[in-house]
C-alpha cells in the first residue's frame, strides 16, 4: 500500500470538546492503523475568520445540540468530560506551549497536550492563562522557568502563528481534522472512515 | 426498553448529499433498529435563515472539503453518487409533493422520496422543477394530474410550510437528522450512534 509508515497530521485546538475526545483515542487510533500521529495544535479563532464560521456553541439549535454532543459522545467513547464553565476560552499559550516542548522533546510536547486537555476538559480547570499552562507544563517533568522565558519569545509566537496559517492553507477548517496521504478527515466521528482508508488503501 | 416500537423522526432536505446517502441506508437501519422512520422533508433554507449558517458548499476550505466527502462518503457507503452540475437547487416542489403524496399513501409519498432523490443524485436531473417533479411522481404510480392540481392548492403549501417551521422548533438544524424519543442525532455518521442508543437505550 502506499503511504504505508508515513506519519499523520492530526490538527486539534485545545478549546475543541471533539479535538480533547479525539486525543483520548489517538494512541489506540496509532497503534490501530500502524503509524504515527504528528500532533499540531492549532487556533480556531483564525480560522474562524477565514471561513466565515462561529464557534459551534453560538449557532442557534446547533449550539444546543453540539452542548449536548459534547458529553454523549465523551461518554459513547468512554471518555471523562466535564463541559468547562468558561467556554470557549482562547488556547493561545496552550498552543505556544506544545511548540516550545516540542521542539525541544516530542514525546513530552504529547503528554503535555494531553494534561491540559484534561485539565480543561474533566478537571474543570481553565487553561488560558500562561500561568496554568506553565504549571500544568510542570506535572509532566518540563521545566517551567525555561517555558515562562521561551513564552516570550517572539519566535516562538512566529513559529505559532505560521503553524495556523500553514494549517489553514492545508484546507484545516475544524478539530480534530486528519490528514493521511493528503486525504482529509474532520472529526471524531470519521475516525472511523480514516481507519478504513489507510486499511484499504483508499476506494 | 422505553421508546421501543416508537417511530424515529427522519429529517431531510432534497437537496442535501447527506441527506440522500442517508435515505439510501433508511431501509435497512429501520430493519436492524426494529422501529418504523417517519420520513420528514424539509427546506434547509429557512433553517440556515434561523441559524445564520450557510449551505456547506458556500463555506471557504469547508465547501471544498464537503464537495470531495459527498462522493467519498457515498462510495464508503456503496451508495451511487454524482455531483449534480447545478447544486444546491430549490425543493420546495419536491417536498410538496411529498407530503400531498404522504396525506394519501404514506408508502408511496417513500418511493416518490427515493426517486426523487434517485434522479438528482444519481441520474444527473434537476428536481427543482415542479414539472419534473410530476414525471418522477408518475414513474411510481402517482396519479400525475391529481398531483399538479394538488400542487397549486395553498392549503398544501401552508401544509409543507408548517412541516419546515416545527422541525425548526423541534431544534432541527441540517439534513440528515434524527430524533429518537427526543434524543437528536445529527449527520449520515451518527447513524451508528443512533444505533447504538437504540439498542441500548442510551448511555
Amino acid at each position: 500500500m502506499n503511504g504505508a509508515g508515513n506519519p499523520i497530521d492530526f490538527y486539534f485546538e485545545f478549546s475543541s470538546p471533539y479535538g480533547y475526545i479525539a486525543s483520548q483515542l489517538a494512541d489506540e487510533f496509532e497503534k490501530r492503523v500502524g503509524r504515527p500521529l504528528t500532533w499540531r495544535p492549532i487556533l480556531l479563532g483564525p480560522v474562524f475568520k477565514h471561513t466565515g464560521m462561529a464557534p459551534l456553541v453560538e449557532i442557534p439549535l446547533k449550539g444546543a445540540y453540539s452542548t449536548h454532543d459534547f458529553s454523549r459522545t465523551a461518554r459513547f467513547h468512554g471518555v471523562p468530560y466535564k463541559h468547562p464553565e468558561k467556554f470557549p476560552i482562547g488556547t493561545v499559550a496552550a498552543m505556544r506551549a506544545f511548540y516550545w516542548t516540542h521542539d525541544r522533546d516530542p514525546r513530552q510536547a504529547r503528554a503535555l497536550a494531553k494534561a491540559l486537555y484534561r485539565a480543561f476538559f474533566a478537571e474543570g480547570r481553565d487553561i488560558s492563562a500562561p500561568a496554568t499552562v506553565i504549571e500544568i507544563a510542570g506535572t509532566v517533568g518540563i521545566d517551567t522557568a525555561a517555558l515562562a522565558a521561551g513564552l516570550e519569545d517572539p519566535a516562538l509566537k512566529e513559529r505559532a502563528k505560521r503553524e495556523v496559517e500553514s494549517a489553514i492553507a492545508n484546507g484545516v477548517f475544524g478539530s480534530p481534522y486528519f490528514v493521511v496521504d493528503g486525504e482529509a478527515f474532520w472529526g471524531v466521528d470519521r475516525m472511523p472512515m480514516a481507519e478504513e482508508w489507510i486499511r484499504t488503501g483508499g476506494w
